[in-house]
């Protein structure tokens, strides 16, 4: 049994990053960019103005006071999105809207209300202004030639807005992750059957297929395949298709043999099958025809914990992403936790941020089949291979699932503890 | 001129929460359940096993131990997805699997690690065990009529794996709003132009639908209205299919008239249209025909924070969320802040999450034009209204834009600072 860093070691060393594909930017919200992108134009493109007033040569109005204003000629108006064909010359004004490109011969815009209308075609300043006051110069947000973004950077509101503004219409960015998801088992019926006696719903494959999602890959259902090699077999070539395979099912002590041994038929190198964890001891790693496959156990909350622990990484890297783990913190533990020694634990938890710190507790019953308790966790906290013991008040490590929701309002005690109503077995 | 805390109060007031429709649990990531759910069956269904062993009767092998194993008859094999016709009576015991259900007579597991072969029909335990051992219980997870989730909740993937194992192929969830963006002003052009003199590529629209997405909205692009009524008005009838408009730009002192008047003429009541802030003074609400309305500044920066202190939680309610604002945390400030006295200025920056708290600073050039900064900020330092200096390691109120970054790796000091190369205006 190998630990869980071996394990993402092993994973992480395995994993491609995607090619790229070129995509509308109204479609490329938390895509990461494939190419460095250089401005082909500089931003703002030309010396605008910063505010509605009027464009004057700061000489002109050097001794202006409320007391003695210097009267100007105003020449013409430029709108937004217009340029004058006029240039100031000694005593000349000219209206000017925000935006507006500066006209030939002005060095400063004085805001309208330092200024009075003089009547005709006069106005008259009230306060001297240095030279560049409230002009935009070119190229102060972007220069042209400047790398912009590089590379592996995030599509996140303003970078669109940035590249809209730079007028770029499309961009390379890498591509999604196609995901297959395959439930194996005998027990298993899909939603719109009615399970027999012994069985149940498959429900691994939905929380998985949301986990892609939300990690950023696309999923692809395979459906359920049955305890036989033919089944199987046919179902893990559909998902040759996809970029990386997820089985769930059949990889603890007495079933493996088949998973392992259907995928071996197949030509899969396998590189580990179990991690020394608790949920998700049998975890199987392996590469079939240059795409990895993951077997991950079958108990609901084994599989996601699994997922996150090792499978989102690997989505995060195959789209290029710099982060590929959940953010960990340093938490106060608030109430205490005991467990066998030997498998690191990773247990349910809320975590929340309070201003002297973070704080983290175990939310529920934690048996690996308990969904509940997965459901109201936002956080897990890794209790180390060879503790037993870890007192309240102690510093532990946690994994943030939900950062959001551990940095919003304090969770509710009471929505600690299932509460059930009308409870009838 | 009101307050931030003003504005968001008499927006929210305002906000209705939509209505829900029925959705595949499968599309359901992200959405806000708008039922109670309860279940219709427990979780699990039956009594089953947590792990490949014998399920046997406690009291036969309450004596066993390695040097002295109990020996049984094995009488049947139960496979997951199976049920057996067997019922155990003295000294017989039952192969079983992990997940298939715990026979009649049966009531405790023994882990097959704990058994040897005994030779033809019988095994040996090798240990005693309690009654309930390794038996799941029907209901421990989930008890039929429990009330399992309330409306409100937020469909995670633990969530989505809940209701499949529940049987749950259809939730109610409340609509996503959909979110009329419009831009206005005779500056702009579309990316398939060519910017002539004094003209600048439309970039507010596609980083309002970037952030309309992000808050779970569906953005809907009315495309660019020109300075004159008509168009306005024109524009604006079609932002009538939506639940909410977003206008951007035409809202400053001089150019608001003419959104305002057209506004008005279709019948909008207006409710404010400037806030104590910086970027971002002049932002205009309104109700139109029962929708709100928010005539956002046209500067990329103000249009994106404005969007993000009002028009986000505006939409988070809508959907039936119960957090609608972004995370807010005290940080120690790491370099000195000054402004002028009166408006409150949200300053782009960086957040950082370090072991003995947060930390921020700003981050680039603070004009409301300069996007750059926009882009590489993952948080909003508050600088309040009267003050006008924050010293270094200060505490200062930070709005989290991006908490995923600010927990994650610390950033790179030289990503601070534009470092344009090939530079040339």
């Amino acid at each position: 049994m190998i630990s869980v860093e071996e394990a993402q070691e092993s994973i992480l060393s395995r994993i491609p990053i995607l090619g790229r594909e070129r995509i509308y930017i109204a479609d490329a919200l938390g895509r990461v960019l494939a190419e460095d992108v250089f401005a082909s134009r500089p931003l703002p493109p030309w010396a605008n103005s910063a505010m509605d007033g009027y464009a004057v040569r700061a000489r002109d109005i050097a001794e202006a006071s409320p007391e003695s204003p210097a009267t100007l000629r105003v020449i013409d108006e430029i709108q937004a999105g217009f340029e004058s064909d006029k240039s100031l010359g000694p005593g000349d004004a000219i209206r000017i809207m925000t935006g507006a490109p500066i006209p030939g011969g002005a060095d400063a815009v004085v805001m309208v209300e330092l200024t009075e209308c003089g009547g005709g075609d006069e106005v008259r300043i009230l306060q001297a202004m240095p030279e560049g006051e409230a002009i935009r110069a070119p190229g102060e947000d972007v220069r042209k030639g400047e790398r912009v973004f590089e590379a592996g950077a995030i599509l996140l509101p303003p970078a669109i807005g940035m590249l809209a503004g730079m007028g770029r219409a499309n961009v390379y960015v890498t591509r999604r992750p196609r995901v297959a998801i395959l439930s194996t088992g005998e027990e298993l019926v899909e939603l719109h059957e009615e399970p027999a006696p012994g069985q149940i719903y498959n429900s691994n494959s939905y929380a998985l297929a949301a986990q892609v999602r939300e990690a950023g890959g696309e999923p692809i259902l395979l459906g359920i395949a049955r305890d036989n090699a033919e089944d199987l077999e046919s179902h893990l070539r559909d998902g040759l298709a996809a970029d990386l395979i997820l089985t769930s099912g059949g990889v603890s002590v007495g079933d493996f043999d088949l998973v392992k041994s259907t995928l071996g038929d197949l030509g899969n190198e396998m590189h580990f099958w179990r991690v020394r964890m608790k949920p998700g001891k049998p975890m199987a790693f392996g590469t079939l025809e240059g795409r990895p496959v993951f077997g991950l156990p079958g108990n609901p909350v084994s599989t996601m914990v699994s997922f996150e622990l090792f499978v989102r990484p690997a989505l995060m890297k195959m789209q290029g992403k710099s982060i590929l783990h959940r953010p960990l913190v340093l938490a106060r533990l608030l109430a205490p936790l005991s467990k066998s020694p030997e498998r690191r634990h990773y247990v349910r938890a809320l975590a929340h941020w309070e201003e002297e710190g973070w704080t983290a507790t175990a939310v529920g019953v934690q048996g690996s089949n308990i969904i509940q308790s997965m459901v109201r966790a936002n956080a897990l906290i890794i209790f180390p291979e060879y503790e037993t013991e870890l007192a309240e008040g102690c510093q532990v490590q946690v994994v943030l699932l939900d950062e959001g929701a551990a940095l919003g309002p304090r969770p509710d005690p009471d929505a600690l503890v299932a509460a059930p109503r009308n409870a009838e077995i």
